[in-house]
């Protein structure tokens, strides 16, 4: 059976599109509907009760476009609200932490990994309890680092702030004798040249974005929803508010071809 | 005629409260109720629609706990929303940018004048706007420092990182002639002594919070609504989701005692 079906995609801001660019490159033949809300990022300082509202919202809105699949490309929304989206809806729906936290826990040969992302999904232990109930004897240290996003939004990839940051933040992880740093953010794959640089290349670094992109391309095969193989995969992206800063580094940095963006208001 | 309503002040997150500081300083007996949009915060990448849009709930929610005035201690929406708050309410208004213009356009001596603040306040062109309507022959050299909100929430308020990013920030304002430069975003003034010491304190500094409380004592004696002089004044923080990181910074940076904080969830 094929389905020719957007898969949905939506996350708190454009940061998500670090996961659309794995899954255009892993799946070109599937359609993506874009949807971020940038009248309302950052999730990452908020409250779990209004990021679980507010994905309630962003959900809805790509239920009724017939999305086959919802990915959550977010960790803070993956953090927090992934139980409550799973039970609302029938639609299969996949997030950024288990692919990850699968990939880390295959990746490490010390059973020590890092996990880095924004406050709340730190905060959230979710990392943690999918790395944990994959292998017991793991070892995880993690840690938030708020700025990342900012200086991510901001085009600052390649920049020695970004990489003194970077070196606070990871400091204690590498003092803790992690092998596995998992980037638990979906801006943080941008920053992963910058990140490979201060850790001079000696732990292993693993994107959530690719790793979700796989786990979306087993669900599409497990449930028979994958695209015709002649289909040329669109994609849409839609705003709730105009485009900040930050769509002209994801343009530039991930090299996406973004068509015309429409503007989709909360009401 | 004595007066003793609250001011009302908003804020798109807890900026504002370096604003709530002044006023408390400045009007011991005055009560504050102060509602920041914890929910949406930041509005300083956002639309002008958006920002419009959120400042409208916020002033409504004030304007129906009887504020004798509404402060809007917050320089993005004083740049983009006041003349339709001015229009909808009949309670008199107070932004930010005024007050900072019009102390800018006293202090400089040689006519150049330079404004720091948001991607949206600096895009509004309000201060150029204010500032050559109080003195034509001023000359404005602004920038944008996207970052500075970021690095304050997070506590940088002495840390090199900080400096170095207003260094850059402020290179082109210094090599360009200001003589004066006015911090046009409320969250600035917890930045005064970094930006102090990379200005190497021979450019004057032009704080739109304690000059906007001012302003606020100024109406309030032109309109006769001060509070009777026994009043202790008292303040009433409210949000719309929980605090962030940001309370902390407050608290300790500013000596503000904040009791109880009211969650406001918006409609």
């Amino acid at each position: 059976m094929q389905d020719s079906r957007p898969i949905g995609v939506f996350d708190s801001g454009l940061g998500g599109l670090t996961v659309v660019k794995a899954l255009c490159d892993l799946l070109p033949n599937e359609s993506v509907s874009y949807l971020g809300d940038t009248a309302r990022v950052p999730y990452g300082n908020k409250s779990g009760e209004a990021v679980e509202r507010y994905s309630l919202e962003l959900a809805d809105m790509l239920a009724k476009e017939n999305a086959k699949v919802i990915v959550v490309a977010c960790n803070t929304v993956s953090s927090v609200a992934l139980p409550r989206l799973r039970k609302h809806y029938s639609i299969p729906i996949v997030g950024v932490i288990e692919p990850g936290a699968r990939a880390a826990a295959s990746a490490t040969r010390n059973r020590h990994i890092g996990v880095i992302g924004t406050r709340a999904t730190i905060r959230s232990g979710a990392y943690e309890k999918a790395l944990l109930a994959l292998k017991s004897d793991l070892r995880v240290s993690s840690r938030p680092c708020p700025l990342l996003v900012s200086l991510v939004e901001e085009g600052l990839l390649n920049d020695e702030v970004t990489d003194r940051m970077i070196a606070r933040y990871l400091e204690p992880l590498i003092a803790d004798g992690i092998d596995t740093l998992v980037l638990g953010c979906t801006h943080y794959p941008l920053l992963t040249g910058a990140i490979a640089r201060v850790l001079k290349r000696q732990i292993m670094i693993v994107d959530s974005a690719q790793n979700c992109a796989r786990a979306v391309e087993q669900l599409l095969d497990r449930k028979s929803l994958r695209a015709p193989t002649l289909n040329c995969g669109e994609l849409q992206v839609a705003l709730t508010d105009a485009a900040d800063n930050f769509l002209g580094v994801a343009r530039d940095a991930l090299q996406l071809k973004i068509g015309k963006i429409e503007l989709r208001p909360l009401p």
